[in-house]
């Protein structure tokens, strides 16, 4: 099968660890030890989030005073390939020395007029206290928003439009390599048209990652896509006493429920926004049981009623 | 013919330029204009350095003390993932929308006994005074050398030995890909066998990029090889009255003369092991001349003395 994982930015550093270099690379190991048994028997493009990463390296930036911080699109940029790196290194330390791992540097378009350009949404980075958030936000014209009993930086989270560099993608897979790509959501881009430049520029922006993971699942006619995160469903009434998880199910039971915004609300979007696209399965759950998620065995299974989806929930 | 083109990380961001964002930028789009015409003749591999840029990574790492700075192969990574990402938009805005760009992350294995990691000589990030250089390295545990009048940290540059997925590199070729890689010298990676493990594991050191620019191109067997920089040839007697730009030479000729250590040297030495490994031609000279550098009208011209080059000098 040709499979497409989007691993979840929050396995790779989860918020209860401080970002160390250590820390990152520990748990990288554990997600390539899972992974690397996909890629022995499928087809696999990876791709992952950066949320924690991109926020340590905006903390980096602003600390140092001297040259002023990157965009978010060169920061997005750089974690691509910090994390590609290390990803590529673990899954290929893994597998048969025949098999090529190979990390792409993507770019997706978005639109210039998104309003998400004017309705930041999207927290990266460490959680703040109140009077914190209330001090970065003047210091460095951040946006601030409540997260929990916290604050957390938000950025513009603009729609993917178009993933570029698709042809490279489905050149190295039909070629049998293993391939990361559109890291963080891929890199944010949009003809702006300034100065009469009808060229693509960065925009300072991330785009979430699972909806850009499920355009390119689309793009790419996978079998099954797989958002691979830190829960081993999607559930209903989370955190409630009524909460259970969710098996097979079809896109339209899901349309009727209410989702965790930034969180469950985007991964649910882009696994019903590839089963209706496609007729093919989407699935969600933890990445620890991924062998069994694609067995059709574990995770929040999505696909369309005559496979077998519950159509109400 | 298939060209490989290294591109000095000076070039990028210059020593008399702040490194702000907008002056890279700038930069690469001059760089991606003189560029983008030799990709419409030719097939390319682009690498590039990341000296000015990985030394900015550094800086800001260590400048937010909450979490200890990232070791050099992964800031080496992120610089790559930036660069790439800026040198792949910047030249796919000027070249038809067909013709695809594609940046890959790449490890480079190096030696752990290389005695380089006892002897670090490679500067990276920006020069400070005396008083200024002996505090950061008490602080930060940098080991600094002299440059000039001034202090730069130095860094491990050990000898690249393998360029990992090269055949990426060149399956992309094969569809007629601009492939961007082997960003900053690649990431350096060793067989540590620490615990058992026999798998590849990164160590925070620079490989230089012209080095590894002359392997990847030797790998690949192209039939030039190309290092731009920010002057027009080669010169003996360089900063003298009697300094003297090389036209046409051998690799034997130039063995007999002494080139500025971590500058030029390095450069001449990439040239002469493509060329006498290949019998191919390599070329040393300025990127705004590279279109006369290729036709052979420009730059210093390294080739075997069957093909024309000067054998003594």
């Amino acid at each position: 099968m040709k499979v497409v994982v989007a691993l979840g930015g929050n396995a790779l550093l989860r918020r209860d660890q401080l970002p160390t270099a250590d820390n990152q690379l520990e748990n990288i190991r554990t997600a390539a030890a899972q992974l690397a048994r996909v890629a022995l028997q499928h087809d696999l493009v990876l791709t992952h989030g950066n949320g924690p990463q991109v926020g340590l390296l905006a903390l980096q930036a602003a600390a140092y005073v001297k040259v002023e911080a990157y965009p978010l699109d060169v920061l997005g940029a750089q974690t691509d390939g910090m994390i590609g790196y290390l990803l590529e290194q673990e899954l290929a330390n893994r597998l048969p020395t025949t098999r090529t791992v190979t990390t792409l540097i993507t770019r997706v378009e978005v639109d210039p007029q998104d309003s998400a350009f004017q309705h930041p949404t999207k927290p990266i980075g460490p959680v703040y206290s109140k009077a914190d958030s209330e001090r970065v936000a003047a210091n460095k014209g951040w946006v601030m928003a409540p997260d929990g009993e916290a604050f957390r930086r938000v950025v513009a989270s603009p729609l993917p439009v178009r993933v570029l560099g698709l042809q490279a993608i489905r050149w190295l897979l039909e070629h049998g390599a293993l391939v990361i790509a559109a890291g963080g959501g891929g890199i944010p881009v949009a003809r702006t048209g300034e100065g009469g430049d009808q060229g693509l520029q960065g925009v300072s922006a991330v785009i979430d990652k699972d909806l850009c993971t499920s355009l390119l699942a689309r793009e790419l006619q996978a079998d099954v896509l797989v958002i691979a995160t830190d829960v081993p469903a999607v559930y209903l009434d989370w955190g409630q006493p009524t909460q259970r998880a969710i098996g097979q199910v079809t896109p339209q039971a899901l349309a009727g429920h209410d989702f965790a915004a930034g969180s469950m609300a985007p991964k649910v979007e882009a696994a019903c926004a590839f089963v209706l696209a496609t007729g093919r399965r989407a699935v969600i759950g933890s990445l620890d049981r991924i062998e069994d998620m694609l067995a059709g065995s574990a995770g929040t299974q999505v696909c369309l009623a005559s496979a077998g989806g519950a159509d109400t929930l």
